[in-house]
């Protein structure tokens, strides 16, 4: 039995309310409590005239839409698994103890705290979304607690998913059991105890030198920038750390990268991917592509080698699997629901709405947007463009049309660009070059006919997530007024105009660190840089985009203790 | 099938002996291979005379013990299931985030690096002691690798048994099962994740406020250091930090601390104990006396009001259990084999041998020192002192023995101490206070009959264990020299000296850190500080006695950091 009062909690569990009703009493009246109870009443009437936002996940887009959101008109909700944002693009750092996990996270609640109102953090996982009755049930995060969790449900107005992805084994057996990933911090912090227990492993009595061998064999599936970077970090951390205290096994060390393709991060340009090899070969960081992983057992991967068809096991000692994005099935789950079934990622449209439910929108690597193809509407632009009706269209109502067009079909700037054009006029010259001043239907159907091969999805990095979330804030924050002052291009089916501009992604360009204080970076303006001086710029860079002046502290702290003391090896 | 050949991993793994030989048939001749072997074989040759140390533990009384010691004359193997130091004064700081536990930890690897030779270490533990055949059984702690989970067998001429203590429940049921504790660097990383969590729970929709207030029911058992330290981190936690982000649920907050004596911080000056208790009570920290815990289940901690005898169960979010400490069942198996089954810790002589064994010394929290009595010996130190073998002892005879009396004898020094007199000559005076000049035996033993009630056994601390293991590495550093040159007190007994001094303890005095930028200290010569200065005087003494340069620095800047940031809540 609960006798609470016997040990004088009674005092502090008053509640505030008849501490208020106290204070009026004494003070000679019931004012105070009156107009308390007359202001808690206007504010709950407040609350309801606000629109209900439920944000699912805080990775990057969705700590970007809270970030940037003005919450004086909305009732915001956050479900995420994690009360805090975690710098991703600094994981692999952690996991060699470059940077600490603590400095590179930093609390949702810390983030988002506003003037205006307070945001509502849930740390449970989504388990479904209901978009016919504009639910979402979750899950609390407390497994062993049966009080904290029991599930709940929320009512929304408007849905920001943004779970993320999980790892994508491609099915094939013993990934799951046997290998680690990189996605969260603590992934990284597993790693980094895995690799430190792989040298303790080695040292122990009683193993054979084979045995030592295989314990210190680190395998890496996956020739993109994480894998990369991954391989990168472990080589100097053993160059730099391990060999000063574990000086008998250094000897034993071997690190080797398998990629499926025929070339290490292929998602850059080619110069960066061939100083990357030729970087690692001189590390003696075994690249090996072409090679298909057929099954992962605790002891062997066994791989395919494409070109001769010769199937290999190789003992390993750690496993990073760091291959591609899937589907999360919370995820899976919506899209049989709204008729997307079978795809990897919810589509959604420019304005990252999904599609088939206006008010759910979704974000960075669980959405991809699906591109209007132009020749879809052709025959809308044209009609819309052909003032006159004449049945052709003269340069002048091109050009009228011509800004609408470039901003809702991005695919025609790319276009232009590849084909060295300058606009959109250049496209109706006739196959000598000069310039036609009218096109009818057909001649302006296969002047575009080219267009829509430039269409590609965006990549699922932080970037686009951080862009999506933030732009989906300013959209949100403009509601009211874009309601009747509409800023989007020409709708050119159902006439007037869209509510908002829809999404461009900006790329400002992308690092690969690879190790001995050498990066790779690919800049706007098809800019390629390599060497020390990139790796300077990384280090700015990232320390400028850390999301708190505290994360920053402690991350530049973190590399200046690395460089002074270097990288600390106790396993906790 | 294992195919390495076909990837190129041959080069790399040729051993260093056939790359030796190559060398020498290039450059015409098999010397440098010879003279390597024969280096090698004389290396080993050195290695057989040298005498085989194996220490178990790489806590306070290990890594003492592993720093001072001259490695040139002996051969030395570390077991120790971690391979770090804690600095585990620093852990309550660690529960709330005040400091990070990565900045309290050093590789034992890094401490124990020396000039003259290389000391090996085992991840494992020490699973028997076999004092019969001077062996000790390990256990890797790898238990989810076949390879890497072989027990093996060390032999040693020394054995130094260095294990610490573990939790000491007495028995109460429930407690391991739901309570956390706070030895290691793991446990307070636990709590620290606990500790939000109990945040994040009391936060969920669909909660009474009666289940929010449990959750957020913070309760301590044990009023010593351990405990005092971490309710004051954890008030002070909530006040700074977490009211910051948990606006909502602050108010719901309650800390408990249970104490089974009637005072807090028993083993300081009374003076210490008032004002911990006072600083709590304005703290709002709810100080419950003179409470026995009957059994702790998930939901409640039942606890047995000492004076009425009446039972009260209180509801709680997290259980931190922090009272004495227990023996480890590798101690309480090598008691049994040493004739000392029934004891808490092993009994060791005053120079830290344990007894029944000579080559086996225990030190730290695992062992104790049984002190000899000097009644035990009274009739032999008569017959050594009185040389003229008269039957009675001269002022002048005492005189000659009366440093050796003192040294192996410690009791007599706090007796004097005690009873305000200056010397040993003291004792003899008679009932007017005029001193004897000749006194008899009997007369002798009763002048010393109340000496040994001034034995007492030092307590379970970081100091002792610290200057236990600097001591014994002098004795080993010392140990031929003195051999021929014995520097120990005169042997009452069997005539000679003994080989060493016996250890000594000096207490350097200690802190307890109370919140709110205030400590309460005890310092040498009966001085009692306490308040902010006394803080700054810890802060200052914590940061001169970390183990490396690394932790002093990262202890600091996290000091700094809580300051200007405070301290971080995200659940990693």
């Amino acid at each position: 039995m609960t006798i609470l009062s016997s040990l004088g909690r009674s005092s502090r569990s008053a509640p505030l309310a008849s501490k208020l009703f106290l204070l009026g009493t004494l003070s000679g009246g019931s004012l105070v409590a009156y107009s308390d109870s007359n202001a808690e009443a206007n504010k709950k009437e407040e609350q309801r005239k606000k629109k209900k936002v439920v944000v699912l996940g805080t990775g990057w887009a969705g700590i970007s839409f809270l970030k940037d959101l003005d919450i004086s008109s909305y009732d915001v909700q956050v479900v995420s698994p994690q009360n805090y944002f975690a710098f991703t693009p600094l994981l692999p750092s952690v996991t060699c103890g470059t940077v600490e996990a603590r400095s590179i996270v930093e609390s949702v609640r810390n983030i988002t705290k506003k003037k205006t109102g307070e945001i509502e953090l849930w740390e449970a996982d989504c388990v479904k979304i209901d978009p016919a009755n504009n639910k979402v049930r979750c899950l609390p995060v407390f497994k062993d607690d049966p009080e904290a969790s029991q599930e709940f449900s929320l009512e929304y107005d408007y849905l920001i998913v943004a779970v993320g992805a999980q790892v994508n084994t491609f099915g094939t057996p013993g990934v799951l059991e046997n290998c680690h990933f990189l996605k969260e911090v603590e992934d990284a912090q597993k790693i980094r105890r895995g690799v430190i227990d792989c040298f303790e492993k080695a040292l122990l009595p009683g193993l054979t030198e084979e045995q030592r061998r295989t314990k210190l064999h680190f395998v890496i599936v996956g020739g993109g920038p994480t894998g990369v970077e991954f391989a990168a970090e472990l080589h100097d951390f053993i160059q730099e750390d391990v060999t000063k205290i574990y000086p008998s096994v250094k000897e034993l060390v071997k690190i080797t990268l398998i990629q499926s393709g025929d070339h290490i991060l292929n998602s850059f340009d080619e110069r960066i991917s061939s100083f990357a090899e030729e970087k690692f070969l001189r590390d003696g960081i075994d690249v090996q592509t072409g090679m298909r992983v057929m099954s992962v057992s605790d002891k062997d991967i066994t791989v395919k080698i494409k070109s001769s068809g010769q199937v290999v096991s190789l003992p390993h000692g750690l496993i990073l699997w760091s291959t591609g994005v899937g589907t999360r099935p919370v995820i899976s789950d919506l899209m049989e629901q709204v008729g997307q079934g079978g795809r990897r990622a919810l589509a959604t449209n420019e304005w990252l709405q999904v599609k088939g439910c206006e008010n759910v929108y979704a974000v960075g690597d669980c959405a991809s947007i699906a591109q209007r193809k132009i020749m879809e509407d052709i025959a809308n632009i044209f009609k819309a463009a052909d003032v006159d009706n004449s049945g052709t269209l003269t340069v002048e109502e091109l050009q009228d049309v011509v800004d609408d067009i470039l901003v809702r079909y991005p695919q025609v700037e790319l276009y232009l660009k590849n084909k060295h054009m300058r606009n959109i006029k250049d496209l109706l010259a006739d196959s000598e070059g000069n310039a036609k001043k009218e096109v009818d239907i057909e001649e302006f159907k296969s002047a575009l006919a080219g267009v829509d091969s430039q269409m590609k999805s965006l990549p699922a990095t932080a970037q686009v997530a951080a862009q999506q979330g933030s732009y989906l804030a300013q959209c949100f924050n403009r509601m009211e007024h874009c309601k009747e002052h509409p800023e989007g291009p020409k709708r050119f089916r159902s006439g007037g105009h869209h509510q908002f501009r829809p999404f461009q992604y900006k790329h400002f360009g992308q690092f690969a660190p690879l190790g001995g204080d050498q990066a790779a970076a690919e800049l706007p303006g098809d800019w390629v840089s390599a060497g020390r001086s990139t790796q300077w710029l990384w280090y700015s860079v990232y320390a400028s985009k850390q999301v708190s002046w505290r994360t920053r502290a402690l991350v530049v702290s973190d590399w200046t203790r690395r460089y002074i003391f270097g990288r600390d090896s106790s396993r906790i």
